[in-house]
This record gives structure tokens, sequence and C-alpha cells, in this order.
């Protein structure tokens, strides 16, 4: 890395964003706030210790808030902040490319 | 990964744009196509038994294509396809987050 991707901004936030489960995390706390475990659920097949480490760096970021319940027993939700929650913009844009080129991967597989 | 995961284009595409260096391809490919000692210089840190992995699946996913020049000492060159440089739209996306919320890591890391 050298000294201008150091400090783009852009090139920072793709570092984040390539995190392996970050975008299904925001993805899917866009839709609604979770527990930690309808979240795992959610994103389908992050295992827990990486889950917890992903939010954990979420948090430190400014873009997951967590709270915890006083409920017995105890429970904990993940939410995104108004900065998490304009990453919308970028989860639309994958969608709407998806929705473009849903069809390349299969066209790559099928029979010739 | 349920079945609704297996064939949701949005999920399959976060699981594409997810691995580690691809945004940072696609968003340098996008500037002008580059060969393969260029682009990872361009894109900072990956090494080239990576970088040609992500390159060989990208280019089956038909995102990108590789031309093979007829000079000497052979060269190679890397562009997006026209479906890889619709992918603008999410580097775009990513551009206009990060400008706006480029202070959150500094805040977060500065001292109290």
């Amino acid at each position: 890395m050298n000294d201008e991707q150091q400090f783009c901004p852009v090139y920072q936030s793709i570092n984040l964003l390539q995190e392996k489960w970050v975008l299904h995390i925001i993805r899917t706390l866009l839709e609604e706030p979770r527990g930690f475990n309808e979240l795992s659920r959610a994103v389908g097949g992050c295992n827990p210790a990486t889950l917890a480490q992903r939010l954990d760096r979420l948090e430190e970021m400014g873009l997951v808030k967590k709270t915890v319940h006083s409920v017995m027993p105890p429970r904990t939700t993940y939410q995104l902040t108004p900065a998490g929650r304009d990453l919308q913009g970028v989860i639309d844009a994958i969608d709407r490319w998806a929705r473009q080129h849903l069809n390349i991967p299969v066209k790559a597989a099928s029979p010739r």
C-alpha cells in the first residue's frame, strides 16, 4: 500500500467492504436490527467467531450500534448507525448490477 | 447458505465482490486496461498468485477480458467487458459513501 492508497477514502472503504461477510452483514441489518443468532442465520454460513469479530470492527468504525437489553435471558441486538445506513446506496448499486447481469455465471456454467 | 441465498443474484454478487482484491481490481481497470504487473502495483499489495486467481475468476465470470499481444517480449493486458464496466455504479456508490464518511476511522483512532 502506498501513501496515496493509505490516505484515499475510497481505497480504505474498499478495504473494509471486501472483508468477508461485511457486505452481507450490512445488507441484512439494512432490513431491520437483529440479534446475534438471527444475524448469523441471515448472512448464511459465517462462523460465530468471525461474525463477532466483524461486528466489533463495524462498531469500532461507527457503522453498527450494539444494544444489550436488560431482560432475562439477556438479549443483544445490532443495528446500523446513520453512517452504516448510508451504505444503502452501495447495496442498491450491487442490487441493480446483479439483476442486470444475473445470467453471467449461469451462462458460463451451461453445457455446450 | 440456504436455497434463497443460493439463487439470489444480490447474495451471489456480494459473494464475488467480497473476495479480497476484486473491488480494487475492478476500480483500477475502470480507469484503463492494464498489464499484470501494472495492475499488481496499482491495487497495492496483492501477491501475484492471488491476483492471477482473481483475474481468472473475473474472466470466467465474463467481467474481464485478457488479451495476449503478439510482441516481443509477449505482453498481456486486462480490460473490463461491458458487464465489468457496469460495476462503475458500485464503485461510484462506494466513492460517494467514502467521501461523506471519511472521518470515521480517523476519529475512532484519535487520542482521547
